[in-house]
């Protein structure tokens, strides 16, 4: 009997193997999907959606279906400390303030599983079911098919059935305990020496406390517990039970849910509470961790709770599983496709790796700032403005950076070869560093702007346009179309030519009827949108463009809207990026949206050239006049 | 065998009858709904949803179900006009521009059926199911059951089947060919003495015709078309086949789709286009009436396209019928809840032909003037300026009523017992008259804002925060807390007086527990928001509101969000209003979002007394003091 073969074998049906399931899915691939649980999340557990995240989600087009569920949505964040009379409220701040630009700025909270429903039906309606409850018992790279190179052992829970597939990936969505990382023997290292119990209980409550409604952090001389407000009028509150720091420590320490229920009435005195029902109650040990390798051999892979445990106090655990699983999943796609050698897959543990060292060096970071003294109103009001005059001190800025990382803003990748850098091996005159003038920085998200879509004139935001199609996104910025009509047409032009960046994977079957395709009319490696500094009614797509961008017609945009965060500007998403509003530039996105390189746009072969060497750089292919004149 | 009853009886499932029909159902009726339809509308027929239609989806909660069909939306209409090459295209206007302050200023178009099912869905939620295909044979109202006064004849379509069932009231929602209204006798004046042929077809289609993802008016010396995107990537087409202006004019002229193709063909010359598919196609002959009553005895009613009928250039034909039936749904409710006599039925007629006649009116004279001349470029900059500096010609100033009027925003009921007027049995000296400084006019929407919801911080649009309950909404603009401290008292303190118009109509059943009631924790009467001039921070709801005012905390908001058409202001939302910052005022909203009464907030028992004077005459109950004394 024939050997069953998958693209990949994905363990887990939590947030991280959910989402690489749905994207992979998506993109054709054929995916075995098992978890050991014989539902999905009934209640409880994660429930955190950061506004990053958000724009991902709505990227993917779940956006809409998370919030027909109506989670609560978090903006501030309020500090209560004790008093005389128990506790009272020092501050409140905004989870994601002003100074980050956000479409977003508030955290969406609702519970794991409604999130798991909508990532499941998506993953469904592309061909893939999620088999439960199955669990993986054994794997081996043993190269023995060296297309398929993966043995995976797989049972039904109860024993009773059990298959053996091969699979080009492995990914292991296991969790905290996973079998995949015992069996590589990986490490998980602890970088927060405190370890903690928490209670975590999800109800409906009856209060005069009067930010049940808010987040709250609650420090009293009874204990300390945190206030999350959920959908469906339940509030979720956090009470540490234990700390390695009590003398007494005992990590099996446990609570019931009334000895909870009584901690939480003496915590929130003079303030009242009570439970209408309590829908889940649950007690877990915490250490915050990071494991030591995400992968051995680029084969086997693991991502979300099995890599890195976080501290609930951050509701980060979620957000960084989803971003862990979308970074993998554009790498896998682009080997796959030979859009990449395989040594992208390197840049998987090297970037999410260090996301997750930084997450928890900051935590501890600032919880030790935090717990060493109460910040006064004016360094709280300071740290929420944009741009405060007051001087910065450590605490302000701490607390910015903090907003960052939390909201999932601050996630910057370092240069490496997709992320430009000033060791890149691209290194044309015309490339354009953040040193220089762009606000841009590569390694981070694309900076939002709102512009019209010329063919319609849909008012749009402008980084929400491409969806997240598994394709790099080439932004041209034509400033004002006189100035830049040269430079445009020679871009077009050496793009054209069949060994550029643009051309080098243009589709293959040329039978197939793309006249509807909207975003790969050429090729599936890149999508491409146009923005002119101009009022929408004088684009005239075709006089405008040249034919190679003017096929993108559903991506040419008028930057004609005024925007609040450059009052003054005249192309004001031109602005926002650092880009000169009359002569423009180039700016390429990774696939799951992070800034890749910036470009001058200039007349002459330059532009089209700088971006080949980013491109070859990236594809390990030869591009452009380089490969031309071998 | 008994006879069942019902409160109504609907018949006809399209946007009117199901409007009414998920309205009464949601709150508890018990409704006997049929349609001659085996099936909800398959493909084609209006699809059209104006910006104030979209408000008012949104806040039935039903918005994000009909954005996740992904619609096209339309912000601009252009215009097209023959010449040498064939057709040039010589101007676009905003369809809603800026002086129009709207949240979604953009048409949406979706196929009828699409819209029906997510009412269907929602009607069936709560527990009403649709009867198909079944139509009326018969009905009267005879009074032989006083409490359900209509008998209602029903039967299947085949004839196998029939039943005779009593009702409280009976709507027709059948369209232009009525039973109802032919059985009343009711005829249909023709407003405009033109009808024509029109010819619509939906399809996918391949051209270089630069606008065709807009809305277009195309006229060339090859005929007339309009052009309409739609979801999935369709386009409508609207081709004249025959006008009674013609000299052959034939009612019955039709045409091949063939033909209609051939046409559009040479209409859009120089420009080419060709079908992929046809997705509907019809022919419909159509001239612009209304019927001359809507009812005759307040039992039986009708709305929607059996009491008045579009040209389908307006775009208006569901939109109106939206809007009859929620104007209808909540008389209805409140009559039978005791909340208003029965003479407020009276008011459904005389508001809605108004406006059924005001559209047809305003249609007539604007197309005149729009074919007498082609306005120059100027003119359509101008009138598409929210605040232009130009002289208002009649061009501009029927343009702009013109947005207005398709948008929905532009729908003004006449001075009543419901909107206020100089004619109003209440006289009080705090009633503040549109002449007198507010921006609110009775009988318009409520001017959209901004504010920050005190409870959890979040943003939100004021305007949407109570959902269509049902209910009066009292929007107690507060000011500066400080200075109308005690204003907002007294004011408490007399409507905590049981003859208030408040305390009138307070729950009866007291022992239901209502502490997780949002809305309507006092009466289904009304619901109540406060809306105070200071940062969120700076309120603390149970120190600085009375507790009548306070036991509403989820509808306390801090007027503290920067909009741009206020620039200056600090409390947006007052100064948008046309409220004094620091005195606030009192706003009563009708259940369907229209303003009832703008009153002044003052010291003493003066705004409560003119409250009561409105709310006695819209009640028919006596109210406060003068009840008080009797």
């Amino acid at each position: 009997m024939a050997t069953d073969k998958y693209d990949v074998v994905i363990v887990g049906a939590g947030p991280v193997g959910l989402m690489l399931s749905t994207c992979l899915s998506r993109w054709g691939y054929k995916i075995k999907h098992i978890d050991n649980r014989a539902e999905p999340t009934p209640t409880g557990r994660a429930d955190g959606i950061q506004p990053r995240s958000l724009d991902l989600l709505r990227n993917m087009g779940l956006k809409r279906k998370i919030m027909e569920y109506e989670p609560a949505k978090v903006y501030e964040v309020a500090f209560w400390d004790p008093n005389s009379n128990g506790i009272h409220r020092t501050g409140t701040w905004a989870s994601c303030p002003k100074f980050i630009d956000a479409r977003h700025p508030f955290t969406t909270l609702l519970h794991q599983g409604m999130i798991e429903r909508v990532f499941i039906e998506d993953i469904e309606k592309n061909g893939t079911q999620i088999q439960r409850p199955w669990t993986i018992t054994g794997f081996k790279n043993d190269g023995a098919d060296p297309a398929y190179p993966v043995e995976v052992n797989l049972s039904h829970v109860d024993g009773t059935h059990s298959e053996a597939v091969r699979a080009k990936y492995l990914f292991s969505g296991e969790g905290a305990r996973s079998f995949v990382r015992d069996q590589l023997k990986i490490g998980i290292k602890y970088k927060d020496p405190i370890a903690n119990v928490w209670g975590v209980m999800d109800g409906v409550v009856r209060t005069n406390f009067p930010d049940i409604k808010m987040k709250c952090t609650i420090h009293s001389d009874a204990g300390s517990i945190m206030v999350i407000p959920r959908e469906n009028n339940m509030v979720r509150l956090y009470i540490q039970i234990a700390s390695s720091t009590d003398k007494d420590w005992n990590p099996r320490k446990s609570a019931t849910a009334e000895e909870v229920q009584e901690k939480a009435k003496n915590i929130l005195k003079p303030y009242t509470i009570s439970w209408d029902r309590v829908e889940w109650y649950s007690v877990y040990p915490i250490g915050q961790g990071i494991a030591e390798r995400y992968t051995l051999d680029e084969r086997v892979f693991m991502g979300g709770d099995a890599c890195h445990t976080h501290s609930p106090k951050a509701g980060q655990g979620m957000n960084t599983a989803f971003l862990d699983a979308v970074n993998l999943a554009w790498k896998i796609h682009h080997v796959e496709s030979g859009f990449a050698p395989r040594s992208l897959l390197s840049t998987y543990e090297s970037e999410r790796k260090l996301i997750a060292e930084n997450l928890l060096d900051f935590d501890a970071r600032y919880a030790k700032l935090f717990s060493a003294r109460i910040p006064s109103a004016g360094e709280v009001a300071g740290a929420s403005q944009a741009n405060s005059q007051m001087e910065e001190n450590e605490f302000i800025k701490t607390f910015k950076a903090s907003c960052e990382f939390t909201s999932g803003y601050g996630v910057a990748y370092n240069p490496n070869t997709i992320n430009w850098g000033p060791e890149h091996p691209a290194q044309h005159p015309l490339i354009l560093p953040y040193e220089k003038g762009t606000a841009l920085r590569t390694g981070r998200t694309l900076i939002p702007a709102t512009v019209t879509r010329v063919v319609d004139a849909n008012v749009v935001h402008l980084e929400q346009e491409i969806p997240m199609n598994g394709s790099y996104r080439v932004y041209v910025f034509g400033g004002s179309a006189q100035k830049t009509k040269s430079a445009l047409r020679d871009l077009a032009t050496h793009m054209a030519n069949p060994t550029s960046f643009f051309s080098t994977f243009t589709h293959k079957d040329t039978s197939v009827d793309r006249y509807h395709e909207k975003h790969n009319p050429h090729s599936n490696f890149l999508s491409l949108c146009s923005i002119i500094n101009s009022p929408r009614s004088g684009i005239e797509i075709d006089e405008l463009l040249p034919e190679i961008f003017a096929r993108y017609r559903d991506h040419v945009y008028a930057d004609d809207v005024w925007d609040q965060r450059v009052p003054g500007a005249k192309a004001a998403a031109h602005a926002k990026m650092g880009l000169d509003e009359e002569k423009g530039g180039v700016v390429v996105v990774r696939p799951d949206g992070y800034v890749g390189v910036v470009v001058k746009l200039e007349e002459g072969a330059g532009t089209c050239e700088a971006l080949n060497q980013y491109f070859a750089a990236v594809t390990g292919k030869k591009m452009g006049e380089e490969r031309a004149s071998l």
